[in-house]
């Protein structure tokens, strides 16, 4: 089942041998956090020779899973302090897979300040110096290292603000066509890469052998029922059509859209950047544009898009709803193409777009730029980018800009900005991100596909068993858009494992695996320092009622304290 | 014993009432802390309404005690996030006792963004408008207050930094002169003061009536005893000739002084800047200056000093030690008059000189300017007066700068930055900056007057004994260099409660005392979030070996986990 790859950036020793009994059938997200947990002292600064970068591709990875190639990113981290994964679509888990290696561990600190490159082939990995692609931007990053290396690599690569060891920093991984687009983006993990001196890591598979089975036939007619049912489903045909962004209408419709820092949860804009305008401009603009595009190999989603400028020009892909959320209606702004500006410059500095577009609500409110003004937002970011004190201030992330500009009102759960959803108006969501390990984060538990969500009964229960659900998919590597098939078929995907691994598993396989991921990273938060204390919505969200439906974050302790007892 | 005001900027309500009876026999840090513990929801936003700012008297302020009669102001740090008591000298205490309040309770939000002034005399207390302060320094600031209210009055101030909720700002209090220069400094209480929209506190006791006491005649012959043996002592009359810069020499000895960023313990250009070479200028220069000043009516240590430029006049007032160690070594500045120009401006502005110092010195460790570079230094204190975006970050201390700028070598605890004793060579300052509910902060139990600072064991038991004992020196008003005979006086300082109040005092009272105060802050620290992992110098210090004696922090884990079982 592959080996682990370790690479000493402090003294320049690589070595590859096989994972441990306990590691044997773990991948994705249970492997990260597993690795991280063992072998990461809770305490240690995350910027730290402590700290390490783990790289793993999802346990189906490689394989003919469905949309099963995601790869998972773990590390203590720089934002929250806590216990990281963050997992993201493109090519590289594949490619990693097929030479063999379960996972990347990226440890120790460099001696020097000199940047290198990791590569990765058939016939091992090494360290090649990188300094000429120092402060270069993710887009012309990809583009030097694939005329370099040949266009069939794939890449993980860090921005310049990962560079920088800024908070808001995320590694992005190549798709199909070679373009950096597809982010662990939360968490600040870009900063730890960046502190270990590694700009890049390009894995070339070619001439790697196929992936081993313990029963091929088994897993690929799983597989194959498992696509049949996904083919035409009418949820993943939404996707197809408006992408994530499918879901803004409906976000602003239950009140839940941020919009002016989470002052209310309805955009009088939203019209003009919701799915269906979205679709329309990508289809009326033509050219480089796709509203429907797959952003890996044996995806049957194809929620990613290509969006283009007026001349049909690719100006960002993909533009995704948390995008819209953030940079658009949480500041104000309105206007899709000065939101995919930002988005390729955030792309291209390799930071979180739902970071920054918190950091920039929150200096909105602090009366730095004024809300809806996009053409600031855009200098602010160009300061992100320039390195001036502010711009390292918004890149540090919403609390921190908070602290800066003495704002109160900064919707961080354990440090880190919330995603598109208010958590008065989505309440289910509001429990992940007070409850989840990574704090506020959607990708650890979305709700909104759920109703009722403006009872806070229920709420916990739904993000508990979701939470666990969640983890199982980040560790198997697929895409949690496949859960109207998968949550349906929860014993074949059981099933998979076994032909995979020859490890027997129950019916209830993805549940138990998630829970004893979410044990290893509790376990990690409570000896990093974090209490039932750290599990809380921030204050003000408890009194101050959010437009148009007056609701606070009502969930109560109780339910928010019980969550991990499952 | 006075009564408690009690001064809502919500609703503008202004009550005084006698405080329960569990607050009768409570002063100072005692009474300040025990407020907040009983009216401050421990999880609240430090800027938020929950917030409250309290004032006390030290318990023997107003009285003919020895040097005591300090004021003592708590509240929920914005810095640290836990529990804060700061504590000053100053006239504030006395004229405040001497009218009759025993604390002042400043709660609520304001409605608007008007400032206030709260006027307290005789006849009661009002908020009066001060939007005609608003940015104004703390020195005119003091100067117009005198004007507009006579020159026998006391204020207790928030410069233009409080104003804006920088975490690093302080209150002052003015000295026997007017002059506003007894900080209570640490925690950015200020930052508080300001977010409840009060811009100073003006006291004026004209027409009060004297202190009651329960037995003055008893209470008046203790003092008369402590008054003798405290004059002429050798301890005292080294404070009074070097004032607190005195100690500056032992630490550079001990190889404990702040240098470039605790790089080094010991600063090539020491006598420079050392007690010595203080008096040495301050004497050469004459003029306005002095190098032996008190801080408060009845002061017998005289401290404090008044520091002239070459002309003679009054440059800052006083030029402290930590001061010395944080703007000067820390900062690799060995220049008594840039030192002494960066002190006025921290104070006018009203911010910690710890914490901008600290703060300072992060930033040249991220190369923003260089090390030993004066002008440089006084320029960026110059944008913290600007509030440019640079000055914000600085303004908001050492942890935030280390993070805007990716610093992994930011000497804090607690989130607040360490005094100008490295942990490493004064280990017993170490375990008070790890374990003291206050965050980093010599005043919470300084070791430095005792021995063997380098060996780890040991230091523990005496910090922890220290640390009940300081707590009561702030809970009565005491300035803790009076240590030497009251240390030695222990029964006499329980008679005085005891002739004060008429409540039996045993004769391990001040220890008992301080043992409850920490009780109390400790538990709202933990129902704050904060564990025993908080209890922790940053781990880089545990590894990076201090020159010239190549020390690391190393006191067990153990010993500091037992410090606060008592």
């Amino acid at each position: 089942m592959g080996l682990i790859l370790r690479v000493n950036v402090g003294t320049g020793v690589i070595a590859a041998a096989p994972p441990g009994d306990e590691y044997m059938v773990l991948g994705g997200r249970s492997l990260t956090s597993r690795i991280v947990a063992d072998e990461v002292p809770p305490t240690c600064h995350p910027l730290s020779a402590h700290n390490k970068l783990v790289i793993a591709a999802g346990l189906f990875a490689g394989t003919m899973a469905p949309s099963g190639g995601r790869i998972s990113i773990g590390a203590k981290s720089p934002l929250t302090g806590g216990i990281k994964e963050a997992n993201g679509g493109g090519e590289t888990a594949r490619k990693l897979a097929r030479l063999g290696y379960r996972a990347i561990i990226i440890e120790g600190k460099p001696q020097s300040q000199e940047l290198f490159i990791l590569k990765i082939d058939r016939s091992g990995a090494a360290l090649i110096p990188g300094e000429k692609y120092r402060e270069m931007g993710n887009y012309q990053l990809a583009a030097s290292l694939l005329d370099e290396y040949g266009n069939k690599v794939a890449i993980i690569s860090n921005g310049p603000l990962g560079e920088r060891l800024a908070s808001s920093a995320g590694i992005t991984n190549t798709d199909r066509e070679g373009v950096p687009s597809r982010f662990c983006g939360r968490g600040g993990l870009g900063a730890v890469m960046g502190s270990k001196g590694v700009k890049a890591i390009v894995i070339d598979d070619s001439g790697a052998s196929e992936i081993n089975f313990h029963d091929q036939q088994e897993f690929k007619s799983i597989c194959q029922m498992l696509y049949q049912k996904m083919t035409g489903h009418p949820s993943m045909e939404a996707f197809a059509k408006f992408g994530t962004a499918g879901v803004l209408n409906y976000v602003n419709e239950v009140g839940g859209l941020p919009t002016r820092n989470f002052r209310t949860g309805r955009f009088e804009q939203a019209m003009q950047i919701n799915g269906d305008k979205l679709r329309e401009t990508i289809l009326a603009r033509g050219g480089e544009g796709d509203p429907s595009h797959a952003c890996m190999t044996g995806c049957i989603i194809k929620c990613s898009n290509i969006y283009p400028d007026q001349n049909g020009k690719a100006l960002v892909s993909p533009l995704e709803f948390e995008t819209l959320g953030l940079l658009g209606s949480n500041l104000g702004i309105g206007d899709l193409d000065t939101i995919a500006r930002m988005n390729y410059v955030c792309n291209d500095l390799g930071v979180d777009t739902i970071e920054i577009g918190v950091a920039i609500g929150v200096a909105m409110e602090a009366g730095i730029i004024p809300f809806g003004d996009g053409p600031a937002a855009e200098k602010m970011l160009e300061e992100v980018r320039q390195g001036t004190a502010l711009g390292r201030v918004i890149a540090e992330g919403a609390l921190i800009t908070g602290r800066v500009f003495g704002v109160e009102r900064v919707p961080v759960v354990k440090g880190q900005g919330m995603p598109a959803y208010d958590p008065r108006a989505v309440k289910g969501n509001g429990v992940t991100y007070a409850t989840s390990p990574m704090g506020a984060d959607h990708t650890a538990a979305n709700t909104i596909r759920g109703k009722d969500h403006h009872i806070p009964e229920g709420r916990a229960a739904i993000s508990s068993r979701s939470q666990a659900m969640i983890a199982a998919y980040d560790s198997l590597g697929f895409c949690v858009f496949t859960g109207a098939v998968i949550n349906e078929n929860l014993s074949a995907v059981a099933r998979m494992a076994t032909a995979l691994t020859g490890q027997p598993q129950p019916d209830d396989y993805m549940y138990q695996l998630g829970v004893s991921v979410l044990k290893n990273e509790l376990e990690f938060n409570r000896q990093a320092g974090f209490t039932k204390v750290h599990d809380r919505i921030p204050g003000y969200m408890l009194e101050e009622k959010l437009p148009p439906n007056d609701l606070v974050f009502d969930v109560t302790l109780e339910d928010l304290d019980n969550v991990h007892n499952r």
